[in-house]
């Protein structure tokens, strides 16, 4: 089924076309730029170029986090609006989960990770096993340290993906590499192979109100508590 | 360096913009469409969403083949057309070898093939060490039973990446696997991050007249031949 798929859980903004397990186009851009003002020209740049129309899209992807509280937000908002408006089936999935999409490779523990600020990590643990991504360790929120000991109690080569570029500077055992560059980040071509795989059209009718997995509240609603609390 | 790359070897028209080896943002295209009429509007769109200028650019890169005659001719002519204008050196690289460039990881071969018609390929075989990509075996035009005997004879996991399609129909060894989609096709970030690798200012002066590695004579040069002999 042709997919329009959509990544905005970290500084990235990507954008893809998949027809079932083949990627037509994907418009990837890394530079830290506000997606508010960024994801519709995107969108709009990959489908005039591949001349797809509206009318033949079937399903609309979205990674629904865990990631950026506002990124997710103007992720969710937009293919919302399209699903909406272009009356097309809508499905979220897992960040952690599609970043282990990016490298469909066997032989290898795959531990995607998103910062949850204040020196922490979402993180989760995945490995390929004739052609299935199998969970061997469920989203937690750790610190760097527990972070490589889940991976280390394992026992197995492993590959770290997504927002780890700071886990570079720790001193890895030799069994656990960071993802190279084109690897490492979120990619709407893998949202949109996730979302083909769980898509069921009987469960996926709803539309509006679907909630991004934000697993820790955000600073402002913490700082909200905190005051009401006080008083 | 800042860096803006091309690969139109095969029908993927993929471009990208990499500061050293970062990747800024890439947008690849593998539709089928004609190159002659996808790849300027498609570095347009690049430049427009970056808001990277022509003054910032220090490295055209582009793919040289082996590949497609007409999909290299177009990139080749674009490539040199924008260094001449742009006053920007250029560095062209082998195909083949920025395709190892798709999946910088240890402990497997990389047998990278483009079709070269008629039932054979362009092929090499690479591996990376220590963070250095290693030629196994150098570029030869095999057929397809020569292209799995080359990748058997050296005894280790390998990974077969770019124009590959045709070979999911054979019985591969267990050790030998068709790279993931994502992985499979040439990528203009690859491109650049190889040139860069590659690149070397005294060397790199000449702009015009670079050939691309076309390996075998087109089809028209073939037949052009015949026809003069028998005359």
């Amino acid at each position: 089924m042709l997919t329009l798929a959509i990544d905005t859980a970290t500084k990235v903004c990507s954008v893809a076309l998949c027809r079932d397990q083949e990627i037509l186009a994907e418009y990837n851009i890394s530079m830290g730029m506000t997606h508010s003002e960024g994801l519709l020209p995107q969108l709009e740049q990959l489908l005039q170029r591949t001349k797809i129309t509206k009318e033949e899209i079937e399903l609309i992807a979205v990674s629904m986090g865990p990631g950026s509280f506002t990124g997710l937000r103007i992720g969710l908002a937009t293919a919302e609006a399209m699903a909406y408006t272009w009356k097309c089936p809508l499905h979220g999935v897992n960040t952690l989960r599609a970043l282990a999409y990016n490298l469909p490779l066997e032989d290898l523990v795959f531990s995607p990770v998103l910062d949850a600020q204040k020196g922490n990590y979402y993180q989760a643990l995945y490995q390929w096993q004739d052609g299935q991504l199998v969970e061997l360790a469920p989203l937690q929120v750790v610190s760097k340290a527990e972070l490589v000991e889940r991976i280390k109690a394992l026992g197995q080569k492993a590959l770290i993906l997504g927002e780890c570029r700071k886990l570079a500077a720790l001193e890895l055992p030799a069994a656990i590499r960071l993802a190279p560059q084109a690897l490492v980040m979120p990619k709407a071509s893998s949202v949109a192979l996730l979302a083909q795989q769980e898509f069921n059209p009987e469960a996926d009718k709803k539309i509006f109100g679907l909630e991004p997995y934000y697993v820790r509240k955000s600073e402002a609603e913490e700082l909200w508590e905190k005051r009401q609390k006080q008083q």
